[in-house]
């Protein structure tokens, strides 16, 4: 049998030319996108003060199987693409288990996350139609990143509304965005209606992504030339991170491999769509046993407690109605400092793969997280971000439970991102002073109490 | 002709198996070590107090033209290595020049830099000769942060001493060495006989790595089971930075490139040295004509506008004398934000080849530096280190050259690493508060007082 080397390499001429459209391959597709004053499905022209063209075009998209990406973005790409799939011999070797474990590393480029993927072709798009500027929002600061990143390649202006709690914890988040030219508002901020409402009712408030975004959107759709772009939770969003697992596929075939347990960590479900997205594809038509988890923390756990309904995308419940696990717009998840999975729902795609058993969840508290990173970093050389960590978390876990029944599980996760914007983080483990946050049945009945009631 | 990708990757079969020992290359070898009681060639007993046994033979081996690199130490290499070398198509566009510019990338890794190529073999020899602790210094932190990685990996402790400026400016680098486990001390501290004379003296110093590598040796001397490691400066830690120039020339040949100007940004050496290695070969040989460029911070011109004599490597003067370009180990430079070069000497090996004509030398100031580093960031998507942002401004420079005189030049730089941890110093050149600074006449002849007179 060939060795499998540390690194599986794909060459740029097998860069996947197509991303994958999993809701094509749904025979239960995702409910569609509702428009929240008329209640019937959403359509392009609702969409469009806020999305570009082509985005939303291929949000509404669920029949197209493949979608060509442009030679523009291919272009782009080769600058951070391919990006490797590495087997954890190191990590396999700490654990003593027969398990393999593999991870498709997606920190490399500067965003230090798999963010970037989407970050380029929503760039890409709103230069073409002839858009000047775009407004986001941002959690740990990578889609920030990544979008800084995109805007400045292509020549965009760019604001960026960042959770407040991520801004304080993170100004050197803040700074590495500037230095791509992006202009950075702590949110909520008093340069909208929605941030000056939030912050009169509660001054302290940390901020939530539901809250930036509401910002984002309410700039962005004040302006002929600007509009608003999402780093995850929408389905074209996780049509561009196909890429992530489209790669992985053909790493693995090169060698023969088919993973038997897939991770990834779950915040508004991109990277974990993204990862799954061809492996999901074989199990829905019968071709894989492959067992998926979605690993979320357990101080914002949207699929193992929210409730399966229509449900806003952000907190001044301005977006369209869309149909997933949510623990309603109005929950503020506690100052966890995996920012990046600080969402109150889910990609619906991946809600509805979730109710109709596809997909198995798992909530994990913050100290256990870190405790797998830093084997994790001990181990394999990369100091993990915390959002990755989750992943991490459950491939120890499963590599752990492989040992005791002496099988040798082919394990994959998605390792997102890096760390390295984090060390606060990292510095409250190492002194001990992190706290973990599980919210009460009370605490999420205040946020299910702002889930409409919808009589459909 | 071939269309050459963005990245050229090596297998991990044709990784070198062994390192290259420039000065067994060259007829004018570099003068050797000297004890500085006796100013007798230092032998590997007046050394052992200090280094490892292996780094102490190859240290004074300068015939041997390969050393075989260990199992032991390709294993943990392949975590990380072979690195990219990339052709930066987007730079290349964005200057609009007919010049081909190839960078070596060495920040993938989460020391964040080159560092980790010599911080493996020695914690490896430390830990096959017994050893049970190391201690170092560090300034950017990239050394520090590689060094507690290696350490992590082999079991072993360490002490680090931080530039005292490195460390207030960088308090995350200190967290991500915590997080390996590394015990890190700001430098000068009250733990050592130096530091509490430094601090005597001057109470507010911003500390330098001559002065964090005393107190190192100092506590390294005191135990039996301890010992201090470098990362620049001394010709071991070349010989292990050779498997950047080794794998950049085997890429380079898959495609038969040889390239006309190679530029490396200069400190103690230990890029450079590494980069430029087997293109030397060729060049002292009489095959090539390549053109080599040390990179130097205009606040501390060391080759630029030092002196070439025997002086110590550490301020407290407690070293072998080394026969180098130096500014005196007394030469305390200015807080610039470059920490990994501000060091008052040059490797011995570099300095002779810079003596002999081999090497052209330039100092470049600060702003200039970030100017390429963020053009850089902008199109190559990589937020580089300050310290590698000197090889990068040459390579602009000279590939501005190229595109007046409408020439074809091939440009390879090394990108020893990232400027994750160095967000403080972009956050000022945004905000156009970055100060430079040239140091005069007067302040150099303060430094060369210091510099030993012997006579040989």
């Amino acid at each position: 049998m060939t060795q499998i080397p540390y690194k599986i390499h794909l060459t740029e001429d097998e860069t996947p030319k197509q991303w994958l459209n999993l809701r094509a391959f749904m025979k239960n597709k995702p409910a569609p996108l509702l428009h929240p004053g008329t209640l019937k499905p959403a359509t392009a022209d609702d969409l469009k003060p806020v999305f570009c063209d082509e985005c939303i075009k291929q949000e509404l998209d669920d029949t197209s199987k493949y979608i060509d990406i442009p030679q523009g973005i291919l272009e782009f790409y080769k600058g951070y693409r391919p990006s490797a799939l590495v087997r954890a011999y190191f990590l396999e070797k700490a654990l003593d288990t027969p398990a393999e474990i593999y991870y498709k590393y997606e920190g490399t480029n500067t965003s230090g996350s798999h963010k970037l993927n989407s970050a380029i072709p929503q760039a890409y798009y709103a230069k073409k139609e002839g858009l000047t500027s775009l407004t986001t929002e941002t959690g740990a600061g990578q889609w920030g990143t990544a979008m800084s990143m995109a805007c400045a390649f292509y020549g965009l202006n760019l604001i960026v509304y960042m959770v407040k709690v991520s801004a304080q914890q993170k100004p050197y988040r803040k700074y590495l965005m500037e230095t791509y030219g992006a202009k950075v508002v702590p949110s909520p901020s008093d340069t909208t209606e929605t941030g000056r409402k939030i912050l009169e009712k509660d001054p302290n408030t940390s901020g939530s992504l539901g809250c930036a975004i509401s910002e984002a959107v309410e700039t962005a759709v004040k302006s002929d030339k600007c509009r608003y772009v999402l780093g995850s939770v929408l389905n074209h969003v996780l049509l561009h991170q196909s890429i992530i697992g489209l790669e992985t596929k053909l790493a693995f075939d090169k060698y023969g491999i088919s993973p038997d347990i897939i991770i990834g960590c779950a915040g508004g479900g991109s990277n974990l769509g993204g990862l799954i997205a061809p492996f999901m594809v074989d199990k829905l038509s019968g071709n894989s046993n492959a067992h998926f988890i979605a690993v979320e923390p357990a101080s914002c756990p949207s699929l193992t407690r929210g409730k399966f309904a229509y449900d806003f995308g952000d907190t001044a419940q301005t977006t369209p109605l869309i149909k997933m696990y949510t623990l309603g717009s109005g929950y503020i998840p506690s100052s966890n400092h995996a920012g990046g999975l600080r969402y109150h729902g889910m990609n619906s795609t991946l809600s509805q793969l979730y109710a109709d058993g596809f997909l198995e969840a798992r909530s994990v508290e913050q100290t256990k997280v870190f405790d797998a990173a830093v084997l994790f970093a001990k181990t394999e050389g990369i100091l993990p971000a915390p959002e990755s960590s989750h992943a991490i978390c459950a491939a120890v876990d499963e590599a752990k439970k492989a040992k005791l029944a002496g099988e040798k599980k082919k394990i994959l996760f998605g390792l997102t991102g890096t760390g390295y914007f984090d060390m606060t983080a990292y510095a409250q483990y190492n002194e001990k002073t992190m706290s973990d946050y599980i919210p009460s049945d009370e605490d999420l009945a205040r946020g299910f109490a702002t889930i409409p009631q919808i009589d459909l």
